[in-house]
């Protein structure tokens, strides 16, 4: 199922996209950029036969989504979202309980696109995102995630506790961030775990904190009162992946 | 000692600012805006014979440098760089062996705020910054960083090498973010710590690295090749945390 046309910029995202086997239906680079990566990204279009466009920065310029995109613009097939049952396949071959990151109205597409960064590397499974009120897809989350995007999956869902719900019922427990609860170390967060990220300004939403089964804290020794979204998935998702002994 | 004239924007920001005590000379509030955190401000601005003036969203949109000033934008001295002897007194009061962060060319301002948000919440008693080549504390610093700056010492030094080496002389030992260094979770990191967090691109120069007593690598079960710089340092730093016996 493919969406729309949609842009990849910079240099390691256009990279990436390629290295996953993205279908790249056209290239456009900077007239007069030579150097080690855009050889390479030049390389793997003329490869796969994808339509290159040598072009002014101003071009490039007016192209560009995100401002920033260091000579090199991408046209893809959108991202698709995936289904469900993708992340449990991917924690079965794995061998891995699931894990799964779920965002309550993630709005910063810079934020978005590091917790998927995250997810990748600290293994989740996938990423769940809600329908409305949120960041989707778009071109800056795909900067952002650098190249994420293209090993783990997003689903959209239509009501987040409706689908902590049907999660429980397939054995998942739940966590959700808030600096209420009991603090991270002392909670018991191996098994098919659920991450539940807040927004970032109001943190995670009354009926989705009801539905989870803990609330965990990160300690704060500072004067502040919390950590940025992006950070604080980082934190607990590193957490998670040391009590599930995944840590090497 | 006092830069020039600066803007906070955005209302936790500016709360923040007049809760730590900052000078702010001027507040700008956009008319209309009447609810509760606005009113507090507006008290505080009172208080401290604040120049107060309601203006035009238009008037605010154009003195915005961050585009999200949400109503109200503050002017204040600049916030200032630390002195080194700032960072050891605060370890000293806490009686914690000095924590700092060292950002080696952090060019992201949005990055940048996040990081010194962190090493406020994760107990860091100060971040360094070196003079060239690196974003400095800009609007958009100061919005991301959610007020920490009124309360986490900067210093910013020439030459971050001679800085780790005088450090070192003082008892600091120095460890460094690199996916090839030995997995973080087997490192001792406890006693006085300088983190050191690379630059967004190019990961922790050669230089700085070499002057490093230790090179951590956070564990990474996904596909792509690193963490955001920002949630890399809150990962870092809480593993510190963490041994230390902070974690409470």
């Amino acid at each position: 199922m493919r969406y729309e046309e949609y842009t990849i910029e910079g240099r390691n995202a256009v990279m990436e996209a390629f290295r996953a086997g993205k279908t790249i239906d056209k290239l456009f680079v900077q007239d007069g950029c030579h150097d080690g990566i855009i050889h390479s990204i030049v390389r793997e279009a003329r490869k796969q036969n994808t339509i290159l466009n040598y072009v002014a920065k101003e071009r490039l310029d007016q192209m560009s989504e995100t401002g920033k995109h260091q000579g090199v613009i991408a046209q893809a097939a959108a991202y698709e979202y995936a289904d469900m049952e993708e992340i449990f396949q991917k924690a079965q071959e794995k061998g891995e309980p699931p894990f799964v990151f779920l965002l309550d109205e993630i709005e910063d597409p810079h934020n978005l696109g590091a917790i998927i960064r995250t997810a990748n590397l600290a293994g989740a499974h996938g990423v769940i995102i809600p329908k409305r009120r949120a960041a989707g897809l778009t071109a800056a989350v795909v900067k952002a995630s650098a190249g994420a995007l293209n090993y783990t999956p997003v689903v959209k869902v239509t009501n987040l506790v409706q689908t902590i719900g049907e999660l429980k019922k397939r054995g998942l427990w739940f966590v959700c961030a808030d600096m209420q609860g009991e603090n991270m170390y002392r909670l018991n967060l191996t098994g098919p775990m659920g991450l539940v990220i807040g927004n970032e300004g109001e943190g995670v939403s009354r009926l989705v904190r009801e539905a989870c089964d803990y609330t965990a804290a990160i300690p704060m020794k500072g004067e502040i009162d919390s950590l940025n979204a992006s950070v604080a998935a980082g934190v607990l998702a590193y957490e998670i992946l040391r009590q599930r002994g995944g840590n090497c």
